[in-house]
C-alpha cells in the first residue's frame, strides 16, 4: 500500500486538496466572468468538409442557431437545466437537419432506431431508451423513464412498452422519421456491401427522361458533407442554469446501416450522457463503441472531480489521449459556467452561448 | 478558472504528480506478499438471513467453492484473465444456486431475460449483451461480441441475432433456465402485488392429499434467505493472472418480477463491470440503477487513477459513501493482485483467492 510512504502520502493529501478545491474551477471563489447560466449544444461530429453541399450546411448551422436561441430565451427566463436541455434536444430531434428523431438514419433493414438519455447534475436523476422505434421524441420518453420509473434503462420493446403507458408521450409510424438525404446515405452503405434496398424503401420508378437528366448532373454533386458513414452524428445538449443546476441531454439515431440491436452510448450514462452538479455536465458524439469503453462523459467529470482539471483540460485529455483521432467530440459545461467544445474530427456541429453574451455557432476550426 | 491561483495550482500540479505515481499502488514498487495472480469471485449480495435455508447457503458456498477452484486451478496453470473469467463465470450461470443463466429468476411474465458483460484490462476490449433469452451461457456471447464484432453491446432480439451468427454459442430452450426455486420466488412476488402466475408456470394440479401434507408443515418454513426479492443476486469474477492482465465478468438474470426490456447495470461497461490493467478489475452486484447512475466500477478505477487509492479504499469509499445502505457490493482485484470484497448488505456470497495460498468463501462479516 504505498499510499503509506511519506511522498506518495504528501501526493495524496495535496490530491485530496485538489479535489476539495479546484473542481468546478470558480464557483466558490468566483472569478472574473463567471456566467449565471451557460449552455452547449452538438449536433454531430466528424468528416464535415467544407466543400460539402452548401445548402446541407446551411440548414445544419440554422438549427443550431434555432436550438440554441430556444436555450438561451429559456434560461434567460430562469427555466430550469432539465427543461432546458429537453426542449432543445426536442427542437434538434424535430430538425431533419440532424441524426436525431425525424431525419435519423436507416439501420440496414431500412427501419430507424433511437437512442436517447439524459440526466440531472442536482441528484444524479437519469433516465435512457434504446431501440425505440415510435415515439417522435426519444429525449422525452428518457425524461420519463428517469421522473416516471424506478428503472433507468430501457430497451428496444420494452422501451416502447413503457411509452404505451405514458400518454403525453408522442407516437408516430417509423416511417414519419424518413427522408430523402437519409435514404441515399443507406443506399450509398448498402451498395458498397452489395446488398439491396429493403423493397419498403425502393422508389417509385419515374418517367426515364427524368432521370436521365437527374444522372447527368442537373443536380449538382457535393462532397458527401454529411454522410453518417462518416459523420458520427447525435445531437446533444449541456445546461447550467441560474440556479447552479446541470443537465445534459443526448439524442441519435445511430449509424446508418447499424446491426440489428447494437447500443451505442448515447442512452447510456456515464458513456454518452453526464451530469454531476460537482463537476460538469457532458454530451458527447462519436464512434459509440470508444466511448463506451473508456466512459468518455464519466472520465471527463473524474478528471474535474479526482484530479481537480478545468471542464476544457478534461475535455481535451480525453478527446486527445485517450481517444483516437476522429473518433468525436464531447461538449461540457463545467458547474462554473466555463463551456469546452473539444473534437478529434474535421469538424463538430456546435454552439455555445452564456450570460455574459456569448452566442455562436460553428462546425470547423 | 481558479487553477491558474498559486495555491490551487500547487494542488493542481500535486494532484498531476499523484496521479503519475500512486495509480496500482505496489505494482511499481512491489510490496512484499504482491500476489503474481488473484481472483475473486460473488453470487450475489443482499439480506441473506443466517436462518436461511441452510441446504439453499451450503450450495451456494459449495457453488462458490467449485468455481473458485476452477479458477485457481486456471491461474496457477498460467491460464490468462480473460479466459479464467469466462470459465468461472460459465460454472456460477450453470449452478442454479446463483441467478445467472440456469437457476436465474423469472421476469413479470415467467420468462428469463439474462444480461452479461466481459472486460479485458489489457486492451480495454469489451462486450455486453442484454435481454438474451436463449442463450445457455450468456458470458460466452459477450465474449463473442468484444472478440467477433465491432460493436461492444446488444439487446434484446439483435443479441439473439448476433448469437445466431456464432454457431459455437449453445442454444436453449428458455423453459432450460426454469427452477423451481425462483418459481416460488415469482409466484410470492406476483401474489405481493396481486397478480396471478402466467398460465405456462402454473403446475400440474396434484392429490390433495399431497397437498395438504405439505400445507402442515412437512417441508420445514425458512427464512426466504435467498429470495431475490432483497437479494440483489448477480453472479462475477475478476482476476489478475501471471502475464499481469487483468478481467472482469458479471452475469445475471436481473431482478425478480423485473420489467419487460429493464437494462440493469450487469451489461454495461463502466457500471457493473470494468478493467483496465492500469488499475484495476471491478464486478458490482446490487440494485442496478444505482450501480448505472453513480458508474460505480468505473469511479472505483478512476479514485485509483486519479486519485490514488487503493482497491480497498476506492472500493469502500464508493460502497459506503456513494451508494446507500443495502445497495449492494463489489468484488475489485488490483494490478498489484490486491483483493476487495466489499458490500453494504447483510452478507454477499463471495470468494477469493491469490498465488499466496488465499482461498476463502464468504457470505456475512
Amino acid at each position: 500500500m504505498n499510499y503509506r510512504l511519506p511522498l506518495a502520502g504528501i501526493a495524496f493529501v495535496c490530491a485530496l486538496f485538489s479535489c476539495s478545491s479546484t473542481p468546478g474551477g470558480a464557483a466558490d471563489s468566483p472569478a472574473s466572468g463567471r456566467a449565471e447560466w451557460a449552455i452547449a449544444i452538438h449536433g454531430g461530429a466528424g468528416v464535415i468538409s467544407k466543400d460539402g453541399n452548401p445548402d446541407e450546411i446551411a440548414a445544419a448551422k440554422q438549427g443550431l442557431r434555432e436550438a440554441l436561441s430556444i436555450g438561451r430565451e429559456m434560461l434567460r427566463r430562469g427555466e430550469s437545466a432539465l427543461d432546458t436541455v429537453e426542449a432543445v434536444v426536442v427542437a434538434l430531434e424535430n430538425n431533419p437537419a440532424f441524426n436525431a428523431g425525424y431525419g435519423a438514419v436507416y439501420t440496414a433493414e431500412g427501419k430507424h432506431e433511437l437512442d436517447s438519455s439524459i440526466m440531472s447534475g442536482a441528484d444524479l436523476g437519469c433516465g435512457g431508451v434504446t431501440g425505440v422505434v415510435t415515439v417522435k421524441n426519444p429525449i422525452r420518453l428518457a425524461r420519463r423513464v428517469m421522473e416516471g420509473s424506478p428503472h433507468v434503462l430501457f430497451g428496444g420493446q420494452g422501451a416502447e412498452a413503457f411509452a404505451d403507458t405514458h400518454p403525453d408521450i408522442e407516437r408516430v409510424q417509423n416511417s414519419s422519421f424518413d427522408t430523402e438525404r437519409r435514404r441515399k446515405s443507406l443506399e450509398r452503405w448498402l451498395e458498397e456491401k452489395g446488398l439491396e434496398l429493403p423493397a419498403h424503401l425502393v422508389p417509385a420508378p419515374e418517367p426515364e427522361l427524368e432521370t436521365e437528366a437527374e444522372a447527368e448532373g442537373s443536380t449538382p454533386v457535393y462532397v458527401q458533407a454529411a454522410d453518417v458513414n462518416q459523420w458520427k452524428s447525435t445531437v446533444g445538449c449541456v445546461v447550467l442554469d441560474k440556479e447552479g443546476n446541470l443537465a445534459a441531454g443526448t439524442s441519435t439515431g445511430g449509424m446508418t446501416g447499424k446491426r440489428f440491436g447494437r447500443i451505442g452510448d448515447s442512452p447510456l450514462i456515464g458513456a454518452g450522457t453526464y451530469a454531476n452538479n460537482d463537476t460538469c455536465a457532458v454530451s458527447c458524439t462519436g464512434t459509440g463503441e470508444e466511448y463506451i469503453r473508456h466512459g468518455v462523459a464519466r472520465d471527463i467529470a473524474d478528471r474535474m472531480r479526482y484530479s481537480g482539471k478545468t471542464a476544457q483540460a478534461a475535455a481535451e485529455a480525453v478527446v486527445f489521449e485517450v481517444l483516437q483521432p476522429g473518433d468525436g467530440g464531447v461538449i461540457v459545461v463545467g458547474r462554473d459556467g466555463s463551456i469546452a467544445l473539444v473534437f478529434n474530427t474535421l469538424g463538430m456541429f456546435r454552439g455555445a452561448a452564456n450570460s455574459e453574451g456569448r452566442f455562436d455557432i460553428g462546425i470547423w476550426e
